[in-house]
Order: structure tokens, then C-alpha cells, then sequence
């Protein structure tokens, strides 16, 4: 953690900031919507998706109110995002915590992440700039339709999933989102567009780096650490990325069995004993240096180093 | 209906144009999500709402192009909301089909709602109007509230329900919408911001008037005109107007224990003989009058006359 606090610092007044308008969207003067949002926000989020959209906004010309805008919105998007995962996952804990769906059940956490997704809206409106808020509406629709593929693929469609449908998923699901808090930021600070086009793909690879680490740990990870059980993306019926690679190594006749029995445990047993997890974590430090390797389009400066520094970051959560 | 027809005209190219993009938002690349959303899109709906704003929009200078993402928007914001609704209260049937929610169940409507808010957030961007965009972050939000207080009404609290809180809750559900529509339209015609202001004022009123005239038809409509039983609201344990007003003429007691052991034909059956539905016909009216002579702020016009028109089709619905 150590990584992200210096790497953070840069932006540290800029994220307290955040943190106060995330509060202060919690704080609605509705006394029903007030205190169920106040479950959600402020969380204990590691304000990851902000921290990328205030560096970018610093690489130029900084845009001040408007890139603490884009740095709300961003969050409450991703908050919302995570409120309707929840519900679609029936997802009983996150962070070691009940989650919303569980507290307040199925049909107001539907709600709950509606309301965040206008809030979020109106906090993208509020840069002022029409590409910035188009790239709102892209991403929202991004991350819904990666998550609808992914929760109505039938169990076969599940077993041969591809590399490629894999990364398509997580690009629509993950990384969409770092995309928008990079290249937003980056079009708000208002660099020379080649920069802004680096920021998009730094912003793309980061964030498909992020999840296959996501994935990895789901296997070998800390289940006190996670906050949740491994292997829980099996228990969905979910292939990610080291399950494919298991599979590449089994006969399909053996994996295919022991999927379909949701034989969770063995599964799991099975990744950690194979070659899945290695090739995983090359793949995610590859995705990671090829981030930092776009990052040479920009002019060096402090905010390009934390940028850097955040490649490193995100792929060590796995140590 | 011939009221709507003849009221339409004025609109009907343009309408034509919009029942074609809500057909080509259906046809997405998605092999996965196009057959989703062609359950929803294009759906048999009156487009109501896509007409409003088309006639608002012709009020002065005619933007064009503009004014048909408008209408889009606003249509598949409403799309959206039904489809989380039908989540919220697990409808199966609407306008005698099977939900989507039946359909594809929790999970995959959830996130087909989401993608379909996406893509009315992009209808309103691609118009280009920093003040409609905010007021369709607005209306998103006012429609979650609207939602979340109903929903996590306690069952005393819906007891209690006074006349002021019932029209706040019907104002954020559904009159907001009629409120995108109509002042969005006003707004990118460019009339006078008084005229605009007019347009919000009467779209408020008529949104009002429709939900009031929905309410009392859940009482005296016809099945299968309505697509579902008659007392729907009252068995999600959701109170309206005019059950506020029977409770008012009984004794509280009694409506209480009937109330709460939820004996919904013998409440409709009260309703129907009581002078609620009389009351409510009356306030519907009025509403939809106060609709009409806000209008006066506008110069004579075909659209001008064809607002007013609409006004009494809204009430008419219930002959």
C-alpha cells in the first residue's frame, strides 16, 4: 500500500476534495435516500479510478473544479457499477462487508445504483465538455453490455470461452471505466491529442492489467484480504482468465466434468497447481508494461512518473 | 385514440424517424444483447412522450436532427425505467405481454435497463445542449428518488401517506419525464426562456394529470385494456390517490385492518363505490386545465393547439 500512498500524493489535497463531495452526495436532503447512500459512499474504496482521472487532468493545463468533477464522477460511477454487480451476483459481502443488495434487499438496490448512475451523470455534465460527457455515455454503455454477456452466456458458452471473449469482457466491463478516468481527464487538461489518444490506451491497459490481477487473486489470493471467498467466480459459473489457461493444460474431457459438478474447490485446487497462474501474471505484467511503455508519448513530469508508478502498483497487489 | 392520431399529425414524419432509431438501437453489433433489446425496442408504446417533445421543439425554430435525440432520449429513458420497475415490483405482464424481467429474469433485465439508460444519455449528448443534457441527469435522478421512496416505504408509512407526499412521489416518477420532453423541446427551439419556463410548468401538470388518470384506472379500467388486474398497485402494498381518499371517508380502523390483510378485491370494490374515483376524475381535470392555460404564454400556433389537444386526450383515456 505503501506503493499508492506516494504514488497518490501528488493529487492528495485534489483527493480529499473528492472524498468531501462523495460525503456530500451522500448528505441529500431526502431523508429515505440519505442515510441508504450513506452505506455506499464515502466507502473505504481505494479512490483508485479518481487518483488516475486527477493525474491525467494535471498533465496540462489543470482545469481545477472541473477535474475534481470528472473525479466524482468517475467514482460514483464506478459505485454504481458495483451496487448493480451486487444485485446481478447476488453478491452476499464485498470488502468483507454485507453489500448493499444484502441490506436492503433486490429491488432498492436496483434503485440505489440508478440514483448513483444520475448522480454520476450530472457530476460529468458538470465539466462542461460535450466529448468528455460523451465518453460518459459510452463507458456506461460499455460496462453494461460487457456484464450482460457475461451473465447470460449459457454454462457451454462458459466452458469455451476464449482468450479473446475473455478480454473483450473485461475491456467492456474494467477497463472502460480507467479509459474514461484517463482520457477524460487527459482531454480536460487539455494536452495535444496524440497525448490524450496515449492516456486512452495507458488508461485501456492498465485496466485490463487490473482485472486479469483481479482474477489471479481470486484464486491464490488472502480470502481476509479479498473479503470474500476464493474462487467465487466459479461459483457463478464465471471462467476468467486462469480457468481458460487451466483448461488450454487439462484434457477438456476431465476440466469440462469437474466444471460442470461445481466442484469449486478442486477447480481452485487445480489453478494454483498449474502453469494458469504464472502465464496469468506475465500477461498482467506485459499489459502493465505496455501502459508505461505509451507513457513515453508525454513530456516527462511528476504527474507522468505517478502514472508510472501506478503499473507497478497495480500489478503487485499480487505479492 | 382518434384523439391521438389527429394530435400526432402535426409530429408524424418525425415520429416516423424516431420508431426507426428506436429500432436501430435494437439492432446493435451484439449478437448477445440485439435480441434482448429488440423485446423492448421497438415496442408497441404510444410514444406520448417522443411527441411532446417533437411538438415542443417546434414551437420555434425547428432544430432538426436535434430535436429527433431528443425524442429518442427521451423515449428510451422511459423503456429503461419500465424495465426496472417490472425488477422492482417482479411484473410479469405489461400491456398483456410477459416482461422482460419474466422473460430474461433479475439479473440480465437489470443490466439491459442499464445499457438502455446508456443509450438515452447519448441521445441527449448528441444534441449538443449542455442545459438538456443536465436536466436529463436531473430527471434520472428525480426518477431513482421517486422510486427508492416508494419502495422502501414502510407499510405504515404507506398507511399514512398524505396527498403531499403522494404527489411528490408521482412528480419525481413520472412528471419529470413529461417535464425532459417538454422543456427539452422548448430549450432547443430556442423560444424565450418564459416560454420555456411555460413548457416545464405544463409538462409538469400534464405528468401529474397522467399519473393520476393511471392510478384511478387500476380501479375502474378494464383488464384487458390495462394488460394486467385491476388493484396491482394496492397489491404491491403501494397506496394511491385514490385509496388516500377512500381512507378519508372511512373510518380509519377499518380501512386499516383491510388494508393489512391486504383484501385487495374487497378495497377496490370500496373504491369504486366510494367518491374517490369522482374526486380523483375531478383533480385530474383540473390538472390538465392548469396544463392548458399555461399554454396562453405561447403565441397561437398548430403545435400550440396540439399541446392543448393532448391535455384532454391525458383525462379522455379514462372514458
Amino acid at each position: 500500500m505503501t506503493a499508492t500512498v506516494s504514488t497518490f500524493a501528488l493529487v492528495q489535497p485534489e483527493l480529499a476534495l473528492v472524498e468531501e463531495a462523495l460525503a456530500a452526495t451522500a448528505r441529500t436532503e431526502d431523508p429515505i435516500v440519505a442515510p441508504i447512500l450513506s452505506l455506499v459512499l464515502p466507502g473505504s474504496g481505494k479512490r483508485l479510478r479518481p487518483a488516475l482521472a486527477l493525474l491525467a487532468a494535471r498533465l496540462g493545463r489543470y482545469p481545477g473544479e472541473t477535474a475534481i468533477h470528472m473525479a466524482v464522477g468517475v467514482e460514483l460511477l464506478h459505485a454504481a457499477s458495483l451496487v448493480h454487480d451486487d444485485v446481478v451476483d447476488e453478491t452476499d459481502r464485498r470488502r468483507g462487508e454485507a453489500t448493499l443488495f444484502t441490506r436492503v434487499g433486490n429491488a432498492v438496490a436496483v434503485l440505489v445504483g440508478d440514483y448513483l448512475f444520475s448522480q454520476s451523470a450530472a457530476r460529468c455534465v458538470a465539466t462542461g465538455d460535450l466529448r468528455v460527457i460523451g465518453l460518459f455515455a459510452e463507458t456506461l454503455g460499455s460496462m453494461a453490455r460487457g456484464q450482460i454477456e457475461e451473465a447470460s452466456r449459457e454454462s457451454d458458452a462458459h466452458l469455451s470461452l476464449t482468450r479473446e471473449a475473455y478480454y473483450q469482457t473485461i475491456w467492456a466491463k474494467t477497463a472502460s471505466l480507467f479509459v474514461l478516468a484517463c482520457q477524460g481527464g487527459a482531454i480536460l487538461s487539455r494536452i495535444p491529442e496524440p497525448q490524450v489518444q496515449a492516456l486512452r490506451t495507458y488508461g485501456e491497459k492498465l485496466g485490463l492489467a487490473f482485472q486479469v490481477v483481479d482474477d489471479i487473486l481470486d484464486f491464490v489470493g488472502d480470502e481476509r484480504a479479498l473479503g470474500k471467498p476464493v474462487g467465487s467466480d466459479l461459483r457463478q459459473g464465471v471462467i476468467t482468465l486462469p480457468v481458460i489457461y487451466l483448461r488450454d493444460e487439462l484434457k477438456d474431457g476431465a476440466f469440462r466434468r469437474t466444471f460442470e459438478q461445481r466442484a469449486v474447490e478442486e477447480l481452485v485446487q487445480l489453478v494454483r497447481e498449474s502453469e494458469a497462474v504464472e502465464r496469468c501474471r506475465a500477461e498482467a505484467a506485459a499489459l502493465a508494461r505496455e501502459s508505461r511503455e505509451v507513457l513515453r508519448a508525454l513530456d516527462p513530469s511528476p504527474c507522468r512518473d505517478a502514472l508510472e508508478a501506478l503499473t507497478h502498483y497495480v500489478v503487485h497487489r499480487l505479492r
